[in-house]
């Protein structure tokens, strides 16, 4: 069996972890696997180069951002590489040019536009674990690119696909996916599977164990991804496509995304392209819109709601305040939270969201928002009640069974 | 004017350092230089990524070592890049493998075996200053190499030369070359000028300034070099071919290598291979040998005398007692310096071995073991006299005038 392991910034920490990392590789090897191994840089290394360059320029150039930072993640290739062979296994230490990496030239968020996976497959076809630096790529004109955050992830998952692995696991502090945050509800039970569709729902909303682009990439190329601890032996969860026996699955996860803040417009303009301008100015200023809501009102205008991270709050007040004379009257509130009910099998099944709603009213949870897709429902409410409506739903839908 | 200048560990220990040497950086281009600049990694850098791979393997693969010991360089490139950048020069950073370095496979001493300069010349046609990563290349297969002690000086050499730059200007903590050790004479004299024959004697013989590797490839490439300082504007010597002004110089330098054993064989039984035999077994036990002397005795045997490093003296003396047959005495003394003259006069001036001889007979000090080449005389005297000797040679030559 070919596997893909991932081990992020806590995994590798110190040179006890990175120890303990080296083991885990050698009991899989045993175990008879042929064994790629991504991995990030040391924690605290990406932020001490990050503050070297900083101290220079407020703003570096991306170019050598890249060059810097994509060191981190090489200096632990090298060392597991040792680390690995100090222990007699026959391991072999690629920076992602080497392993075959191309990216375009998009320096600090690059994206991976093709992957040669020969030179990784001699090597395994000599026997030896390949250990990759994740997060970086070169792009056409040979400079060093990174792949933004969650970078690492994105290697394990693209090499995965090139290789066409069998497996390709992600490890970190957490050992799976819950069905809500545990410290908000102890009763939150481990998943033992998910669809690729409501993990992409869950990261989206908050659930930090996997970023999107890992998840959607992971989708796209049908890659079976195992969320995992490195610190534990714990089963862990696996991402993969929809199962029938998933739809028996109502709701698989809530989450609660706490760094919200929304903005209410009352009396829209009814003249064409107004929308438009307004989230094209909010696009301009890097404001990250999340939900967006429009309906009509009684007169004829429109009602636009939306939401945007709380730290940006204040910049989309200023913003608004140049279509004052568009707009009747406008809300903003920064003490607000969005909770989402996650599951694929809300396709086939009515009345998932109508349950939120009815537990909400009967704990008096007033709800200012609705956005829903396919799989999701999310819900804008009062910050306050988060960490109860959380709970609620969590037992509506007898995830703690 | 094209300069390429060269930044040791010490001239980039921290940010401060960095900086410092951004604003040499930025004066040069402002007199309207083309420059090209490689750099070491900061200093204690390199120990603490060769500590944390023997936490893993007294003997780690050099393979991965390369891998990981070339990060050092490349954080240094690309945080004096993004430090030029903040000042408003238009500069880029990169490794090795950018630069067009190609080395042969000898994994941690590899030597470099060709440069493509053109992307480096692209860089610098569009007006921009390069900051290389140093001591670090790709072989044919794409692995990293690094080029062992002193590789970054040899990078900006060897550069210098593929661009055929008009000048290498290598800084560290110490402004030129001088007469002899200042600590030990304070009248040392610093030198303008040295011919690379007469550097590599001295770098030979102990002197730090410069390996001897990087002269080597200057004088082959004729690269003219400066040895300067980064912490001041003093001028620094200019090592470069001989000049006829040059022939004026009787002696250049004085210089002190206390790190010598000296093994003494007499009664070498005259049987052919013998010579061979004895330095072969020193070889093969990675014993470096020095100074090697031999003549006939009286009665027709051999005496055999040659340094090795003081470390090595017992492993010497437990080899050589496998010869104790063909031996008639042996006689070792750690307590050893070896003193050494040097100046291209001497190619065309009697008589300056014979001072040599001279003032330390004047001073009773007793010559245990003499060679010479073109340019040196080097003499083997009781480790306490180094001091005086050197004092003693440095005013008999009028070095302090």
């Amino acid at each position: 069996m070919l596997v893909v392991h991932k081990y992020g910034g806590t995994s590798v920490a110190d040179l006890t972890r990175i120890e303990n990392v080296a083991n885990r590789v050698a009991k899989a090897r045993d175990a008879g696997d042929d064994i790629i191994v991504v991995v990030s840089a040391m924690s605290g290394e990406t932020n001490k180069l990050m503050d070297y360059a900083t101290h220079f320029s407020a703003n570096p150039a991306k170019k050598e951002m890249d060059m810097l930072l994509s060191s981190g993640e090489r200096v632990t290739a090298a060392l597991l590489s040792i680390a690995l062979q100090s222990k007699g296994l026959d391991a072999v230490a690629m920076t992602g040019r080497q392993a075959g990496i191309v990216t375009d030239n998009a320096h600090t968020y690059a994206r991976i536009e093709s992957i040669d996976p020969r030179a990784m497959q001699t090597e395994i076809a000599k026997g030896k674990i390949v250990v990759v630096a994740g997060f970086q790529g070169i792009n056409k004109d040979g400079s060093v690119t990174t792949l933004g955050r969650g970078g690492s992830d994105l290697s394990a998952v693209a090499l995965a696909g090139a290789l066409h692995a069998d497996k390709c696991e992600i490890y970190s502090d957490v050992d799976g996916i819950y069905t809500t945050d545990p410290r908000i509800e102890p009763k939150a039970k481990k998943l033992d599977t998910i669809s690729y569709d409501e993990m992409l729902e869950l990261s989206s909303l908050g659930a930090k164990v996997l970023q999107n682009r890992s998840v959607e990439l992971a989708k796209k190329l049908n890659v079976k991804l195992y969320a995992k601890s490195s610190f534990s032996d714990n089963e862990g969860t696996l991402i993969t496509q929809e199962s029938n026996r998933m739809e028996e699955v109502l709701v698989s996860g809530i989450v609660l995304d706490k760094n919200q803040a929304r903005v209410t417009l009352r009396g829209v303009a009814d003249r064409p392209g107004i929308a438009a301008e307004i989230f094209t100015m909010l696009a301009e200023a890097h404001i990250n819109v999340d939900m967006i809501i429009q309906n009509m009102s009684e007169k004829g205008s429109t009602n636009l709601g939306f939401t945007v991270p709380q730290s940006e709050h204040e910049n989309a007040k200023k913003l608004m305040a140049t279509f004052d004379h568009d707009i009747a009257g406008m809300d903003f509130d920064e003490h607000v939270c969005k909770v989402s009910v996650v599951g694929v099998g809300m396709k086939s099944h009515a009345g998932v969201a109508a349950t939120a709603f009815t537990v909400l009213a009967q704990n008096d949870i007033n709800i200012q928002m609705i956005s829903t897709s396919e799989i999701k429902v999310s819900m804008v409410i009062d910050e306050k009640y988060g960490e109860l409506a959380i709970r609620t739903l969590h037992s509506a839908y007898e995830l703690d069974k």
